[in-house]
């Protein structure tokens, strides 16, 4: 189908992945990179090149037997890439990657776009090393980041000034490289979006959260666990925004700080398929890797393929004190989870090296952080780490219970038992619409970005509980009228059931919190089999009960029975 | 992770498949077939041998060089993997393998251990072959099936004899080799089942619709369209009791025929993975190539692995008119879907051969159909079939809407248009509890094996629709009371809300079939964020108009504003 040959330069894990990617639609991808490296492992013809990515010539001659020539590393020779761009397409630009692989030269030109980088001060050329970086710590203040401009890739190369008395170690650490230093970032969170830009334009992957320890990412979940959908859509323009200033075609992870004040700041680009997009190959239709090479080739993408199937947790690898310790998590995942398990194929397993990963999706994020906690367990086993208190991430609840007062509480017993019989997660809550307003109108707003999906609301007298929730929320929500101290609990019903046009709330009987609890488990069981199939065997339950009766009245004529009952 | 080398008998799209597997687990697989084989293109590594797996001599050495070998083919030299398996373990069983490649050797096989299969005669030593099939055809009645015992696939070695006049052609043929014939299975739908049987017993994958086209698949479909789920448990269990009836590990593809009358019969098996498997490496989390490889290495498997993420329809990719036309379908794919695709490297594409194959998931079959139906199209087109009228597959329904009487109609008018508003998929029904109890309960036990999500139940009176419906199924049930002669609806609200603990009825206000709607949309949105973004808007625009009319009453004062409403 594709008939034009691929050179990348650089066969490790992205390589390999990449090539996979391939693979499925029989292209050929020549790989510049020692023998027998990972991407190697899993292509065989005979159009790769061996030898460094960073040599020339050998850049030369990938170029010479290429039709589009990509990397998997910003690390390369720039040089020779713009020069073998008269004679082969170079994805993306040479001057891209000329300016990416330069972090200071990198957020200088970010900032010449208009896009919001941390701040950042130039230190090469300085004389006094010492006294530059002290001036540093006057102006950033401490902590501050002090980092090469170059090279530098999983922590190396960064170094956490924390106070002044660590001037010294950094000066020893990376004196001997050029340097800036950048503002401590304050945030909350990290979030990456991986962005492919075509031919045609910048289309972007869902946002996810990345957890990073020692400085080398450790996991991704996407999307970001607790964050609003309105912040994950910024982030993604921010990382479109961003992708949009540089030349050329391909996919490029873009890393962001989500920051205390909820504002977004851009940490740094990579432009090629990048370690938090790994997540894609399962729980994207196209993955990064398939959509670089679509990029690149110019084969058209659908956005929607670039959209999540399911929550997903991506957990990396690494090597650790043992030569077969990674292995052992690998075993693990296979044998306890339903997680892809992805390896490398590289040879010693060096403390720190990223052997693999491991993709775990699942139908909730809660469900899928229970899921994988076992194996983050082993990680941070794996590297001597306390487990310390156990944190079993806590079901998240798929039913919210709200109550005007907790004189309601007694009337939702009922339902309450159901769900806890039915498994359903829930919470409870008391906010009353007259006595709570604001409370009610934050917790209502608030409820469609958790990963509540029913409320039930239960309230007596005016009872204009759910009815307001309902106004404030696009979740369905259940209504429970309370029999108060008059009118027999008429006047909740008809509070709830009357409400205008626009703003539904499914009502069910007087004080039948028992209805309730089970209107919402239907309601769960319309999109989920393994809830209806819960619901279904407690309803059969409930028929054979009524069955067993009737044949007991039968049996033993109306009198008997009737006595049986003390009656 | 896993050190044993596994070694395959054949290399073409199975082995190919079977190795993208192992690649991602860092497995070595070798394999015995002509260089440049499909599976060989994706593996690099001196361990492969040249030869044709049905060289007794190289699956020898293939033998020698690995610990476990298996096949992607049946049709190997079973006695050769008899004499090596004293050496090396191999998976499934010689025994099985020999007892399957005879196709009515394993038809006996099946009967002697209890496994429904079509009525077959042996036809092989027949002196007068003609005389012979005339006796089958008096036996059996046409049309028959004549089938060679070995060596049919993929249509090849079949033949059906709808005619006594066809019996010359079909001795013609087929009548040098060995033969035996099947009683025409006059089925409603093939069904198909991905059967893993490991060390610790016998797991399955969802069940799968299968549809052929000259003898060859074309289509499957998981899951299979308007089946119920208790039958696709039954096919489940059927492939599960055949396979128990075998030795050995690994994967086997069960291929049955679903009745007229609801029954199910094996057609044939394959001890390894099969075609109609392809769907699961997208849409399980643990595909049948990964399966097969955890089955033989003994590597365990959750069984929610199997599990289906997202309905899924595959599409094979075969040669066509032209050298280039498969090639053509993949393109198409590629740029108008979100389907993955995947091309097998093979060489010339002959007609019918297999090129490779699409699949695509989406959130309802439904939706997977319209996606595909362009693919399909292309495929008909590349074999110059009429593409015939047009049979775009309807937008299945989402909501339900019943009704006791067509007088109920012009009160659901409103929320039908709400429903047509925001692009929700419904059917409307007439089923009254009183005058078609019958039809009734038809409808509600049905109701969970179609595309309906949730039920709108509009009724006046005694109104018992919208609560009987909710007795006979576990799907949200809506209910809308209508305004009839007597008591102003009330009747129907008490009769709607006051149902009995267990079966709840969704109540919204007397004659609101608006908000009944909108409470369906609301459901139908907490497990689909498009939808629930649809109501988001339409909310959002119902807010703007009351406060551009509060802005008008505040600018032109009240005696102004009411004479523009005519008052």
């Amino acid at each position: 189908m594709e008939k034009r040959k691929v050179g990348v330069l650089g066969g490790g894990q992205l390589g390999r992945m990449l090539i996979e990617a391939a693979n499925r639609l029989n292209i050929q991808v020549n790989v510049l990179d020692i023998d027998k490296s990972p991407a190697k492992q899993i292509s065989s013809h005979d159009g790769h090149i061996t030898g460094s990515f960073k040599d020339a010539k050998k850049v030369k001659e990938l170029a010479e037997s290429s039709d589009v020539v990509t990397v998997e590393i910003e690390h390369v020779d720039t040089q020779m890439l713009e020069e073998v761009s008269k004679d082969v397409v170079v994805e993306p630009s040479w001057n891209t990657l000329r300016i990416i692989k330069d972090k200071f030269a990198q957020k200088e030109y970010l900032k010449e776009h208009s896009i919001a980088v941390a701040e950042s001060l130039d230190l090469e050329g300085k004389a006094d090393g010492d006294q530059a970086l002290r001036d540093v710590g006057r102006e950033f203040g401490y902590p501050f980041m002090l980092k090469s401009k170059t090279e530098a890739y999983d922590g190396k190369g960064n170094f956490a000034v924390m106070t002044e008395e660590d001037v010294p170690a950094a000066i020893k650490s990376l004196g001997a490289r050029p340097l800036y230093a950048e503002k401590w970032a304050d945030f909350k969170m990290e979030l990456a979006v991986m962005v492919v830009k075509t031919k045609d334009g910048v289309l972007t992957f869902p946002t996810v959260e990345t957890v990073h320890e020692d400085s080398i990412c450790k996991l991704t979940y996407a999307p970001p666990r607790g964050v609003e959908r309105a912040t994950q859509t910024r982030a993604q323009e921010l990382a479109k925004k961003a992708i949009a200033a540089f030349e050329g075609k391909g996919v490029f992870g873009v890393e962001m700080f989500l920051l205390k004040d909820d504002s977004l700041v851009v940490n740094e680009i990579a432009p090629r398929p990048h370690n938090s997009g790994h997540y894609t190959i399962e729980a994207c239709k196209i993955s990064q890797y398939q959509a670089h090479l679509r990029a690149i080739l110019d084969i058209p993408i659908v956005p929607e393929g670039l959209e999540l199937i399911q929550p997903s947790i991506m957990l990396n690898i690494l090597g650790g004190q043992t030569t077969d310790s990674h292995e052992k998590i690998a075993s693990l995942a296979l044998e306890k989870t339903t997680a892809s398990v992805h390896l490398y194929g590289k040879g010693d397993a060096r403390p720190g090296r990223k052997m693999g990963h491991i993709t775990l999706l699942a139908s909730t994020m809660a469900e899928a952080e229970r899921q994988i906690q076992p194996l983050i367990d082993a990680v941070d086993n794996q590297k001597g780490k306390p487990l310390g208190p156990k944190s079993i991430p806590q079901e998240e609840p798929l039913v919210a219970v709200i109550m005007g007062s907790d004189s309601d509480l007694p009337t939702l017993r009922a339902g309450l038992e159901i769900l806890t019989k039915l498994d359903i997660p829930f919470t409870t809550r008391i906010t009353s619409a007259h006595r709570t307003p604001d409370w009610l109108r934050e917790f209502s707003k608030n409820a469609v970005n958790t990963s509540v999906k029913v409320i039930i609301g239960a309230a007596g007298g005016a009872a204009h509980l759910p009815g307001m929730c309902a106004s404030w929320t696009t979740l369905p929500v259940i209504g429970v009228p309370v029999k108060a101290t008059h009118l027999d609990g008429v006047d909740s019903l008809y509070s709830m059931t009357q409400m205008p046009l626009g703003e539904p709330v499914a009502t069910v009987g007087i004080n039948n919190s028992t209805n309730g609890a089970l209107l919402a488990v239907r309601i769960l069981g319309a999109s989920d089999e393994r809830i209806r199939e819960r619901l279904r065997l407690w309803m059969e339950g409930n028929e054979k009960e009524v069955l067993r009766k009737d044949k007991a009245l039968l049996d033993q004529g109306w009198e008997v029975y009737l006595k049986g009952m003390g009656k």
